[in-house]
């Protein structure tokens, strides 16, 4: 027995997982494991998928709407697409006990918060915004694993008004089930991620379409290979959920599009101009970025 | 025993092989395993790495000098940067017996037949110009694999004037190692690698040379994941090489960026505008495309 000990966070009666896939499910499931909640509540539209969950150990049991699964929970887990964030969190308010704290796991955070208050009139204090960095193309609760978490971040984007207990509970479980936490504001966190995550997916979905269109070459996927796999990799990401990302984090992504744009006509500038050196340079480095801050990190 | 037998190449007695890395050593070490070869010369710049070679198994014996090796060597294969193969070619031209059939492994085509071209006063008819799509981004005989051809493709660029008995030889032996071989003509070659992989190394390059310079945002790649990593992978490839590869397809890789610039300008459009509906049908279609064609391929 460590000091650790004492951060641990207290159990939680009752958890409610609303939209029961693999963010959500992931969640649920290490908590369940680690004994820190007595019962997890799902709620989602699709009754095979909550079966499915309820069999998995993911959700004890399970209702198809969302303010009869929020009854008496300490904590709320809104893991639906970004769009469906507020009209859920409206739904389910006035079901809500008033200590319940609700949070979510969007992967844009500032129109999360303005969709909030706007419909609920203020983002309540016991709301805590949070996104988890671990996406994948796949989804759905069969994808489920409790150790997805391990080493992967977790940022929240609390505002002035946050509860610090709340913010305390989510932030300790997220910890619990092996998430590195972090805080910053809701607009820093849609700037970078605009830049690390939704960017890259537009590029590997443009690319994609792209060469889909250029039906003069033939099919040209016959003539890719494991570059080309792991490059296009997330343009296999749910098309419905990206386009609501790309929707809602819109000025950002622009800028960096723009921005990239920039870099394409550097670089097209130097290869048309044989500027032979500079290239070398460019790639060298771009080379030693990555192998210095993004190779050796722990898998997906 | 079956017919397949019969279209086995003879047994060549010595090949040589210049550039002595994952590319070249990996065919070299399978044909060995395959007793399809007596004796294997290796050589390179490095000692060391030539050392390491025949430890392997990779090769048999080695030299520093290029003219060195090919004496009564039956197939050559110059396994260096694309910029130094013609060079090569030039150099061990006299050392070579006349049946001697010459092969190269660039990921570039119609450059590598124009320098030779240039220096040699004409394409020698025992050349057979080659492109193994098989690269990644380690590289050096450490990384060598026999199987590493597996289920990949092979594609041979021969010109009007190749002789047919060094096409074939060349064919049955990429064919041994596992590859599925085909011919195409090299400006063809050219425009579809432009697309599938030059392309997607210059955008993979500008990606994390353009967020290794936002310095504004602090370390980025810290709130990076697994789609990160992977669509970034090959901007861990070597500089040197790359930067070889992009100017000695300048025209159709120039044609290429330009054309996904125009991509970028849809997609910007699309989101600026809200287009809902379009921007998840292209999307959808995308990922559909990558599912269909590219995801269930085997390993790298």
């Amino acid at each position: 027995m460590t000091d650790l000990q004492t951060t641990l966070p207290a159990k939680i009666s009752k958890l409610a997982i609303i939209g029961v896939g693999l963010i959500g499910g992931s969640f649920a499931l290490k908590l369940k494991q680690l004994g820190l909640v007595d019962k997890v509540c799902g709620c989602g539209r699709n009754q095979e998928n909550l079966e499915l969950a309820v069999k998995m150990g993911v959700i004890d049991e399970f209702a198809l709407q969302p303010d009869l699964v929020v009854a008496d929970a300490d904590l709320v887990i809104i893991s639906v697409p970004i769009a469906s964030i507020a009209p859920i969190y409206q739904q389910i308010l006035p079901a809500l006990k008033p200590t319940a704290v609700v949070s979510d796991v969007g992967s844009v955070k500032q129109s999360v918060l303005d969709d909030i208050a706007k419909l609920l009139g203020e983002v309540p204090n016991r709301f805590v915004a949070a996104h988890p960095i671990a996406g994948r193309e796949q989804s759905g609760v069969a994808a489920v694993e409790a150790d997805l978490y391990l080493d992967h971040k977790v940022i929240l984007t609390p505002t002035e008004t946050t509860d610090q207990d709340a913010l305390n509970l989510v932030e300790n479980l997220w910890q619990a089930v092996g998430a590195e936490v972090s805080s910053m504001d809701a607009k820093a966190h849609d700037e970078i991620f605009a830049a690390t995550s939704h960017l890259p997916h537009i590029l590997a979905f443009a690319l994609v379409d792209m060469l889909n269109n250029s039906k003069d070459l033939g099919n040209v996927f016959q003539y890719t290979a494991g570059g080309f796999r792991d490059f296009t990799r997330i343009a296999s990401s749910d098309a419905t959920m990206w386009r609501d990302i790309a929707l809602n984090n819109k000025a950002a992504l622009l800028a960096w599009i723009r921005n990239y744009q920039q870099e394409l006509d550097k670089m097209s500038k130097l290869i048309a101009e044989d500027k032979s050196d500079e290239i070398k340079d460019i790639f060298a480095e771009a080379k030693q970025a990555r192998d210095t801050h993004v190779l050796h990190k722990t898998s997906c």
